[in-house]
């Protein structure tokens, strides 16, 4: 059953970060704590999962996954934190608690942020169960540094701040996507393929293909959940969007406009893996999730 | 004369950085130009300087150190952008010139910190004068991350904070600045240092000396000069600590005693050099400059 070798990556993700994340009697503990309760607070662990699932893909062991799947999750964590934040998001609720600075206060939740970027190439760098080669990993770490960077993650947040307010056309809109969540996401399926040691580059472009396809198809089904979902199961407050006057998917393409477009982007990306047989069973069905998902 | 090739290693750093940021006109741009603002707009350069007079009293060329040198002030950079902040210490000026947030207002600097970190690490896995085999490159990366992090360098922040209003005894003092600012220098002997191909570990051990000591005397005349300094020549308002409230030297030793403590270090740094020749004169200077230094 594929649902529960997801579950599996996620009670296993969940493990890997608790180790990998300091103690939190660790001096500063503050700063630990403010570090684990970002982290370990919750959330879906799409990033990770996808480092598991295009890992599995390849045939890459899970030992080996482990650090990539803390790396992705870690930078994906600090950017909450920095995004919830007074003079970002200002939100108030992350994953049905108090968000980091909420909980720690501003500048321990700005420094938790700060640390966790470090700790996630501090992962890759050295953790111990990855079987890599040195350049094997360097270019890890290359893909992790461009996706979160200025021209990734942190490009995508800088573009969003600057589309408050403005009408995007959908170009502008895809645009803003790519960089904000489908870098990282991207750098997820990479990092998990990369773990095999002789992955072939025959393998690495389709996959790439699928990365980009799905991480398109969430922040658009983000978008919808945004109108349509529940508060309750999402954790967070909706609406959010309209009130800070964010450009969307539903309201350029309407909401029925929107789904079909996350549906033919999921599409797209089961095809680019028509030439792997069961091994890739966990991102075919990770495909389906991302474009129905509740929340 | 040693005062012309620090000079010379200043305009270096300079023109490397500027190589290194993305162009001010790449999408997006008030990002990149916020980046650029941030680490172009001055600043005495002691990092990066510390990796060319270390490399070069192992011998390695200034071109393998331009990409260290560039990592090490990147993360200085976004560390006082962040440090800047209203959350954190509030300041209107740095380098004489408003800082990030005031220039580019709050969302966009804490963003332009971020991206700036993963740019540190991305220049260090991919530049290409670089000669540095992937394992040496690995380490470099893993030598960085670790003193980014919770456990160095922003660990020294949070340690700050928690300082606030609190007496500390000399070794609590230590502890702090031996994160907040030792952490880094290290790092920037370090990198320099392992950016010659065959370097031995005999060099790299009296050169981490070297770097704990100057680490710990260039905080404790940052502490002094708070007191002393003259607002103009450091391009910030004095008196700060005492404002906050933080602990500092002067405060705990007089400031005699700082002055004291500060010179005791520089002579165990030169020390620590007695097996290099000329070739480490620049590393001699510097340790005479951080003691002495009015800004």
């Amino acid at each position: 059953m594929i649902e529960t070798m997801i579950e599996q990556y996620r009670v296993r993700v969940a493990q890997a970060l608790d180790q990998r994340l300091p103690a939190a009697d660790l001096h500063p503990g503050d700063l630990h704590q403010a570090m684990r309760y970002a982290v370990l607070g919750g959330g879906k662990r799409i990033r990770p999962i996808l480092v598991y699932a295009a890992g599995t893909a390849v045939g890459a062991t899970l030992e080996a996954l482990d650090g990539p799947a803390c790396a992705v999750e870690f930078i994906h964590a600090y950017s909450l934190i920095h995004d919830d934040l007074p003079a970002m998001d200002n939100d108030d609720l992350r994953h049905g608690q108090p968000t980091c600075h909420k909980a720690c206060g501003e500048a321990l939740a700005i420094l938790a942020g700060d640390a966790l970027q470090a700790l996630a190439f501090q992962v890759l760098c050295q953790d111990a169960a990855m079987n890599q080669s040195p350049t094997i990993r360097l270019r890890m770490l290359g893909i992790l540094a461009q996706a979160a960077g200025s021209r990734g993650m942190v490009g995508g947040q800088a573009i969003d701040l600057g589309a408050v307010g403005r009408e995007l056309s959908l170009a502008e809109l895809e645009n803003m996507h790519i960089h904000k969540t489908g870098a990282l996401i991207r750098a997820s399926v990479l990092l998990g393929a990369l773990s095999h040691p002789t992955v072939e580059s025959t393998q690495l472009e389709p996959l790439d293909h699928y990365a980009k396809c799905i991480g398109l198809a969430f922040q658009i089904r983000d978008d919808i959940l945004d109108v349509i979902g529940d508060p309750t199961t999402l954790g967070k407050a909706t609406g959010a969007d309209r009130a800070l006057d964010k450009p969307t998917y539903p309201a350029l393409l309407g909401l029925d406009g929107a789904r079909e477009h996350a549906r033919s982007l999921g599409q797209d990306a089961l095809a680019s893996l028509a030439s792997f047989g069961a091994e890739a069973g966990a991102l075919r069905w990770l495909a389906h999730y991302i474009v129905e998902r509740a929340y």
